[in-house]
C-alpha cells in the first residue's frame, strides 16, 4: 500500500496505472509488454469469463482449442487479415537450444534448428480455425458450426497498458460458419448484442452499438459491429467487436458446402471477441481516488467482516457473535470474507478493502456485542451506518443490488451527459478539446474526411449507431449531405 | 463415421488413434505436432478443470495468469531445469513480418524486427513464476504463496500422438512458495494425492502413488511425486506429477525472506501440473472395440434419448410422451441430449453415440406409449432391457454410479491382475515381455543399473512406492542389496 493513490483529476493516466497495481490486479512482467495478472485481478476475469460462457452456451456455442501457432503460409491466405497484422506478429523460426561453447551455463539458439517455414503465434486465429473447418463442412448438415475459444493472443505492440494494451492478452474469439448470409449477420448482430446485455448487467457499463466505419473495421470483415463506453476521462473504450466476415475466409482458405438443392457455394462466416481489456473498462468507468469500485456481481469478495479485537478474549467473542452471519450470508450465495489476520491493524485492512474495492465492509467489536449491533459500509458512496445485526441479511441483500444499480446509473448519467451534438467544425473541435466525451455529428461517409478529421483532433469515428435516427443534415468537415449522426471521441 | 474401428486385440495403438478421430475427440492439425481439440474431447476436459479446479481452491490455492514467454536469460537461470527443457523449445526471434517485394501477396519475416533477446515459449513457467514471486516476497507474512494457473505450454516433440504426447498441451501448472522445507514436502504430497483422489473418483482411473527416481525427476527438483495408471495395453501412464523443488528456483532467482527471528533465508517451493495427456488416459483405461466409454462424471452428455419416429405425428407423440422425463432429469442435474435430428436415421445415432461413450442411451417409440416402456441401455456393459416409464428416475440414478463405480472396478482388477512380482532377471524380462503391465522388483537404487535394465527391456522405474513395505532383498540386475521394490513398466 503505502504512498497515496494519485489522483484522477490530477493525472487520469498515472492514476489508472497506479490503482492496478495497488488494487493487486496486475502488475508488468520482465517480459516486454507482457503482465502477470494477480490472483485477485484474475479472480474478477474468472467471474467475467463464467458469465460470459454461460451466455455463449446458452446462445447454443460450444467451446474448443485451436492451436497456438499459424504457419506463415496460412496466415497470409486472406491478404487483408495478414496485412492488418502482419506488423505486430511475433515469430517463431528455431525449435531448439543448445550449450554456448563460449559461456559454459548459457544456452544459444541452435542454427541448425530452424523451422522450414516460420511459425506465428496467433494475434487472432481466423486463419487456423478455417482451415481447420474446411475438413469438417461438406454439406448443409454440417452447420451451422458455432464455437468459441478462451485463448492467450499475441499482438507485437509497441506501448503498452496493464489490461488496455498488452502483447500477450487473454480473450474469448467465437468463430461461426453458416449457410445464409443473412444467417451469419443475424450471429453476429447477437453476439455484439449478448456483449452489451454483459456489458450493462454485469460489469454495470452502459455501452452504445452500432457499427465500425471502414477504416475501423476488422482486417478482413465486411461490418464490424461494436459496443463502446466512455470512460471518466472522457475518452472512449471498445468493450467487445463482433464481425461479419462474409465469405471471405471460405474463399481463402477454399471452404465450400453443398446445399439443399445440390449446388456448391462458399460458407459465411463470424468472428466475435472480448479480452482482458474488459478488466480496463471495469476499472476506468467505476473507480474512484479512494481506489477500485467493483460492481457486487463481479466482486470476488462482496462482503468483508473485519473484527475489531485487542485480545483473545475479544476476538473469540467477536467471532462467535459474527459466525452465523457468515455462514448465513454463504449459504444465500454472497462471497465473504472474514479478515481474522492479526498481523496488520483494522486501519490497514480498511485501507487494504477499500482501494481494493469490495463492496461492502462490515466492522464489528465487543461493543456491538452488547448493543447487537454492527457497522456496514458501502464502497460505492463511501458511507457507513451502524445496524442491528437482525438487519443484516436484509441491508446485504439491498446492497447487493443497489450497489449494482447505483454503479450503472451513475455511468449512464455520466454519458449522457457526455454525449453531445456539433454542428459544425468548429463546435466540433471545441466539444472535443474541452469537454471530451462522445460527439455525435454528421459526416459525409469517406475515409478521407474521417481521416482529415482525425488528423486535426485526434478523434476518431467510435461508431455508426444501429437503428439511428436517419436526419438530413451536412459534413461538419467537408459540408457534403448525410443521412446520419456518428459518434465521434478520442479512443484508447 | 464410416468404417469399423480397428480392434484392440489387433492393434491398440492404431485402435487409439481411429478412436480419438471416430469419436470427436481431437485430430492433427496443419501445424506439426499441434492438435485441435474438438468440442465433445474440449467438453470433457472442460468437466476435468471445473472439478480439478474446485479441488485446488479448496486446498487454499488460487489463479493467476503469468506470461507465455520466458526470456532467455530466466529461463537458462535454473540451469538444471534449463538443460532438461533446452533441446525443445519453440523459440521466438522476431516481432514482425513484412511483405516480400519478390513475390507479391505473400509476407517474409523482417530481418529488421530481430529481438535483442529470444523469447522461449514457455515448456513450464518456474522461470518466469520465480521471477516474478522475487518481488512478492519479502517476509514471512508473505508465505506461503500458492497460485495456480491454467495454461498452454510448448514442447517440440519429434514424435506426437493426440492427447499423449502433442507440441502445444493444455495443462494446470501450480506453483507454490513456502517458510520451511517440510511445508513444502507436505504440500506435494498433498496435491499428488488430490491428483490421485481426482484420477480414482471422477476419471474412474485406479492409480498408485509414489515418487520417481532420481533419472525420471522433473528437472530441477529435489523429489518428484507421482501418480502411475496402466493401460489397456500393459503399458504405464504418468498421470500426475508434484514436484518438491527444495530452494533451487529460490537460489537461482535469489528470492529470500525474513522469517520471524529477523533471519534471511531462502524460500522453498513446489510445482504440480496435470495436462490434457489425462485425456489420453481417460481413453485408453475404460474405452472398448465398440469406442469410447465414458465414466458419468466426466460425460458431457450421460443420457441420449434416442426417439423412434416415421411421420411427424409419431414424432409428436414420442416426443410428448418423453419430454417430462427429460425435464425431471436435467432437474436433477443429469445431462442429458434429446437427438431428434431427422437428418440420420436411428441406427446412425446408436452407433455415433456409442462410439462416442455416452453413459447412458434409452429409445423410445410408438409401441413405447402403449406399453408405458422405454428400452435403457448402458455403454459400459453394453446391455439394454425396456422397463416402466415409471422405473426411469432410480433407474437412471442406479446407473449413472454403477457405471462410475463399475468402470472403477473394472480397471482396479486389470491394475491388480497386471501387478507382478519378479525376483530374478530372468523371470522380469520374460514378464516384461510376454505379460507387461507393473512388474515388482528390487533395485539396487542406482542410475546405472536402472539405465541398464532399460537397455536391454525397454521397463524403465515408474515409481518408487509410498509408504511401501520394506522387504530385504536383493537387486535383480545387480544382485546388490535393497530395501524395497519399485515398480517397473514400459511406459508412454
Amino acid at each position: 500500500m503505502g504512498k497515496k493513490l494519485t489522483k484522477r483529476a490530477e493525472d487520469y493516466s498515472k492514476w489508472y496505472n497506479e490503482l492496478v497495481v495497488k488494487a493487486d490486479l496486475a502488475e508488468n512482467s520482465s517480459v516486454r509488454g507482457c503482465m502477470v495478472i494477480k490472483p485477485y485481478g484474475y479472480a474478477i476475469w474468472e467471474k467475467m469469463q463464467k458469465q460470459l460462457d454461460q451466455m455463449f452456451k446458452d446462445t447454443g456455442h460450444q467451446n474448443a482449442y485451436f492451436p497456438l501457432f499459424v504457419p506463415k503460409s496460412l496466415f497470409e491466405a486472406e491478404e487483408k487479415n495478414a496485412e492488418g497484422f502482419a506488423k505486430e506478429c511475433a515469430v517463431v523460426t528455431h525449435y531448439r537450444l543448445k550449450n554456448d561453447e563460449e559461456n559454459p551455463g548459457k544456452l544459444i539458439v541452435d542454427p541448425k534448428a530452424k523451422l522450414e517455414e516460420e511459425l506465428i503465434v496467433r494475434p487472432t486465429s481466423e486463419a487456423i480455425i478455417w482451415n481447420t473447418y474446411k475438413n469438417w463442412i461438406q454439406s448443409y448438415r454440417d452447420l451451422p458450426i458455432l464455437i468459441n475459444q478462451w485463448a492467450n493472443v499475441v499482438r507485437w505492440e509497441m506501448r503498452t497498458r496493464l489490461f488496455l494494451r498488452t502483447a500477450e492478452f487473454l480473450w474469448q474469439e467465437g468463430h461461426t460458419a453458416h449457410q445464409t448470409k443473412q444467417e451469419a449477420i443475424d450471429e453476429a448482430i447477437q453476439m455484439n448484442d449478448v456483449y452489451a446485455i454483459f456489458a450493462e448487467e454485469y460489469m454495470g457499463i452502459p455501452v452504445i452499438k452500432g457499427i465500425k466505419s471502414e477504416s475501423e473495421r476488422f482486417a478482413g470483415a465486411l461490418e464490424t459491429y461494436c459496443i463502446e463506453a466512455l470512460m471518466q476521462d472522457g475518452k472512449a473504450l471498445q468493450a467487445g467487436t463482433s464481425h461479419f466476415l462474409g465469405q471471405n475466409f471460405a474463399k481463402a482458405f477454399d471452404v465450400k458446402y453443398t446445399n439443399k438443392n445440390g449446388d456448391l457455394d462458399y460458407v459465411w462466416a463470424t468472428s466475435w471477441g472480448v479480452s482482458t481489456r474488459l478488466m480496463g473498462a471495469l476499472i476506468m468507468t467505476h473507480s474512484d481516488d479512494n481506489g477500485l469500485v467493483l460492481p457486487p456481481r463481479l466482486a470476488p469478495i462482496q462482503v468483508v467482516i473485519i473484527p475489531i479485537f485487542k485480545s483473545d478474549e475479544d476476538f473469540n467473542k467477536v467471532s462467535s457473535y459474527i459466525k452465523p452471519v457468515i455462514k448465513n450470508l454463504q449459504s444465500k450465495g454472497i462471497s465473504v470474507l472474514f479478515d481474522k489476520r492479526d498481523t496488520f491493524k483494522p486501519g490497514f485492512k480498511f485501507n487494504e478493502h477499500e482501494i481494493k474495492g469490495v463492496p461492502i465492509r462490515i466492522v464489528v467489536g465487543p461493543n456491538d456485542i452488547e448493543n447487537s449491533s454492527l457497522e456496514i459500509f458501502r464502497r460505492d458512496k463511501m458511507e457507513k451506518e451502524t445496524i442491528n445485526i437482525d438487519e443484516v441479511f436484509s441491508k446485504v441483500d439491498f446492497l447487493v443490488e443497489d450497489i449494482q444499480t447505483n454503479l450503472f446509473e451513475k455511468a449512464k448519467n455520466f454519458t449522457n451527459l457526455n454525449t453531445r451534438e456539433a454542428n459544425n467544425f468548429e463546435e466540433f473541435k471545441d466539444l472535443i478539446n474541452t469537454k471530451g466525451g462522445f460527439v455525435s455529428a454528421h459526416w459525409d461517409g469517406t475515409k478521407e474526411t474521417e481521416e482529415l478529421i482525425k488528423r486535426e483532433t485526434k478523434a476518431t469515428i467510435r461508431l455508426i449507431p444501429i437503428d439511428g435516427a436517419t436526419e438530413k443534415g451536412s459534413c461538419i468537415y467537408s459540408k457534403k449531405p448525410s443521412n446520419q449522426r456518428v459518434l465521434f471521441a478520442k479512443a484508447y
